[in-house]
């Protein structure tokens, strides 16, 4: 009896990254896979592609090599950035699913906001160096600045999982928390708890905010020294989602001046010269693009895909990847990681 | 119309540290407020004795002057540590109630409780510093020693008023909690949400531990070597309530020999000699007992003290701060502040 | 300037039930609306065709007719139960999206099911009877058979909107609940919190059990007097999506055998035959398709349609009502309603 | 090795009724037990009033006899109502507790409230009987005056162990819940998640209320003719504490004359004279004293006692079971039950 087949073409992860040994166990059971080098998929025996059912990765696909993948089913990019490097205007016509497994990092970068919203309103990292150093400042009056989340305004830009997975997470401070996503009515917003709010509002009055938002054809740099000036005095702006929805000199200006604090997983370029003043900047916690990519994380995309291809197999709709859409899909911007 | 008197000793705290100023006016406008040094108190006017209804504070009272005190009704212990300076039978047996604000810390101390466990689990502390010096290493390679919060085995050891805002905080990451605490009967655990659990599974099956216990009579350095080689390899101990419950020395070599991280916000002595060893020690996170004293928390006291005076003079107990009790109260050693 | 045209033809609603005033307003403000019966639409002027973005409705519609309507964008079907009267193949292939509305019903109808439950946990009914006439048992006596729903073991059939609803609404109760859903991958049930479970799990291991699945063209029926005899003695079955996923006659069996109790919202012919046996039934409570039927969600259609035309309007994808998926559409057997 | 002893005189209730199996075992396994008729409690043998560590259950204490109980520490009262039988001055003095087992009753009670609550909104009953008749209304014919729980506003009068329980099983509702007690500082209802709020605007703002006050000396029928004028037109009033609270004329007037909506499981007398006007009360639904009296509820009496007595033993204060407090004892008017 013949297993469906399934293009391995996962660059930059890999099988062994992004399945465990179970889930890898059941992938190879339950189909056949054949492994691809991206370049080479157009090359690939004219059998193979009329059998493929699902691909795992985002290899460029010509029109005419997508035209022969009579049987495929669902394109499961697990990089998770969506490039523009096939024919969606095909893939969507033909009810092909194109999606991405991008949630595995929700919870694990929103831990890591937290982790960055709590240090900069205690002052951890500071206070720990201060006492390397016997320059402590016991009680109180090490306190000259603290801040508690709980009970306070917090501000979410971009209400995708990775808002949604902050929100959550911050369920037990009970803060008043705002949200602007343009992409999502205001009353999904409501039902998840959290205040629909205008850019405005969430500046003006957000003790702490989160950045999440996809960078977009329209929305890079749209955070920029007009934005930052709107924030109270002694905010935190916690940045997660790319570098490029914020107009970076201006952060790091507004940091400069004492106006604001940051926090930052991301920078306008990765790696970042060794020079950038971004390194020194005192009010401002760095972290090297670590937040999402923890084994675990990338171990819960293999078990997506697996749960998804099970129910396309039984001719259901995919519940657990999110889908590309056709209104979006050319409209995201979000580079694509090189390395894992 | 008199008002009913009270005789304000707060040291080491002061009015304006824990009355916000419409607290403050609410106080003087509902009572007569007479500021005592507290090793004056034995030695104020009979007749203020007689018609004093609450003290505000901790002062030493012998058995003769709290004879005297007539119609006392309620001691308001702001300093929150009962230290043993006053005939507490008596107390009892009149039916005085003796209670202390301490509550106001837990929300504090406990976000940083997380904020500890955040940094340990993610690093945050040394992928900044390597940021600042140019050696910070991108994606998956920095996160080795990355674990997640969020599903994780949890362990709280003391499940007061702390111990249950660790457990709010941490509703939304989904974690399995398990507790420790002699004092409370496993079926009120188990209503908060939490698993209890002997001390041993604990320690064995925790990745975080969070140790709030109060120090008493029988349990000064219950945690030590042995205690801490039943920890998980890796696995994290947040010291948050006194450093008296450990054995300090025993979890400094536990975290200098790899076995577990640490953080602390308390220690053998306050302040710490500026040559001990544990200022220097890699995979230990220091913090100057800063966790509680905001001033957001003082100013919460105040609030709780009006509150139940509130309900006292409507000849009812009290409820928002919290009683000592006949059984314990000459168990408790935490040791008092002397600086706020 | 020309608004967009949207064709409406909502019947059996009407504008009127499904907006408020001030949404009605708001589409009036925002776009040119042309009423149109069901049953003409074919025939209306080819330039309204061409212009209609919108249509609010499930009209007939001829694949002729969907080629003329060129600038169409998404159909809004506020009856909410897709028939089969449209090409939903040339829709799925142009990116027409095709929504409904149904969500709006599930809270209410999770309440009333809620109710159902309780109402047949405690006996409430018969035990009103009974005080009206003088027969009823006091205290303990009158409560042999009462469970309580907190902390037991609440299945649930179909793990949609409604049944999420019934998730949502059972959270305080701390009950142990399992979900049989064969559309959702199993980690979607764990991420809202329930637990995933075979059909016969559901059956065996529930002390109530919601029926919340939608009928199909696979499961008409497919629980029969097998399912039923699996379940606990004394459990109890609440059906609220559709009488065709039940064998009624064997529901009625198992009821007036004493192993189970029952409630229902829907029954094989609405209305029913005025000598159908389940009116005399007991252990059956019994409600006349009025769980959902509220005015406040009728008028939520409305603000829903509203919601998700603006952000098509931004070419954005519609979030707020559930789109028909092209696997899904044509296994879809719940019958329209006739009434509102 | 002697065993510590406790004298057993719970009537009405038995021990067999509020001990499960396994808890009778652990009670003789870790006590020596000995049975006395309440009666006959002050003529029991000297050495053994000497003896007695507990007593379970409410007997009339004389005050010699109480001061040959010289090993008292705790009576555990599991009826759960306070009389006014034995020398509280002398048992508070001498720091002998009195605590009742009431808190079992809160989950049931709160349980059959919200199913009152469900009936009264959505017409169960009334649309049952309809259509056991043949006279039903169809969708949303029968629903003219449904309304949903869900997002509407609730008021709870009394904030006791039966209040939280309600709020609780409210959470997934998303209600705005207002209360009143006058013995809870407002902070309390703040973080139980709940609006402190007069009676007046409890009255005048809630589409449901819940009555949980106990009766004391000063609140008998404070719920009359002018409270229930003050409730919005429809509004549904949910009696489940004592009938006393309310003027039970006045509130089956404001029933009768179509105002308000009524549901009780207590009454003026219980068991209640069959001609009682309230039998045949339009608008009103009525339980005979049946919302806590479940057996699980009652065995749940036994573990308390158990976890309780465990502390003790250990020089601990009780934690699970509720404490008499000095202020409020000769305050509590509620009548105890003379039935189970």
């Amino acid at each position: 009896m013949t297993r469906p087949l399934v293009l391995s073409a996962p660059e930059p992860r890999s099988l062994d990254l992004i399945f465990s040994q179970t889930a890898r166990d059941e992938l190879h059971d339950r189909y056949d896979v054949l492994d691809v080098a991206p370049k080479d998929i157009d090359s690939i025996h004219e059998e193979n592609l009329a059998d493929a059912r699902y691909i795992i990765g985002q290899p460029a696909l010509s029109r005419a090599t997508l035209a022969e993948m009579t049987g495929l089913r669902c394109i499961f990019n697990v990089e998770s950035n969506l490039i523009d490097n096939m024919p969606y205007d095909d893939l969507f016509a033909r009810g092909i699913h194109v999606v991405t497994t991008g949630a595995v990092f929700a919870e694990p970068v929103a831990e890591l906001g937290i982790a960055m919203a709590l240090c900069l309103a205690r002052d951890v990292l500071e206070a720990d160096l201060a006492f390397r150093e016997g320059s402590e400042l016991w009680g109180g009056a090490g306190n000259q600045s603290s801040q508690l989340l709980s009970h306070s305004n917090i501000g979410i830009i971009g209400f995708g999982d990775l808002g949604r997975a902050l929100a959550r997470l911050l369920v037990g401070f009970r803060a008043e928390i705002s949200v602007y996503d343009p992409w999502i009515p205001p009353s999904m917003l409501t039902d998840a708890g959290v205040n629909p709010a205008t850019l405005d509002t969430v500046l003006q009055s957000s003790d702490t905010i989160f950045v999440v938002a996809s960078v977009t054809a329209e929305n890079q740099g749209f955070l920029n020294a007009v934005s930052f000036k709107q924030m109270r005095k002694g905010a935190r702006l916690i940045l997660l989602s790319r570098a490029d929805v914020v107009d970076f000199a201006d952060l790091m200006a507004a940091v400069r001046s004492g106006h604001i604090l940051a926090a930052s997983d991301v920078f306008p370029e990765e790696p970042l010269p060794s020079d950038h003043p971004v390194r020194g900047l005192k009010g401002f916690l760095r972290s090297a693009h670590r937040a999402g990519a923890l084994d675990s994380a990338f171990k819960r995309m293999g078990d997506m895909v697996l749960e998804d291809m099970s129910l396309i197999d039984q001719d259901l709709p995919p519940m657990r990847c999110k889908r590309a859409e056709r209104e979006t899909v050319f409209r995201l911007r979000s580079k694509p990681v090189t390395t894992n």
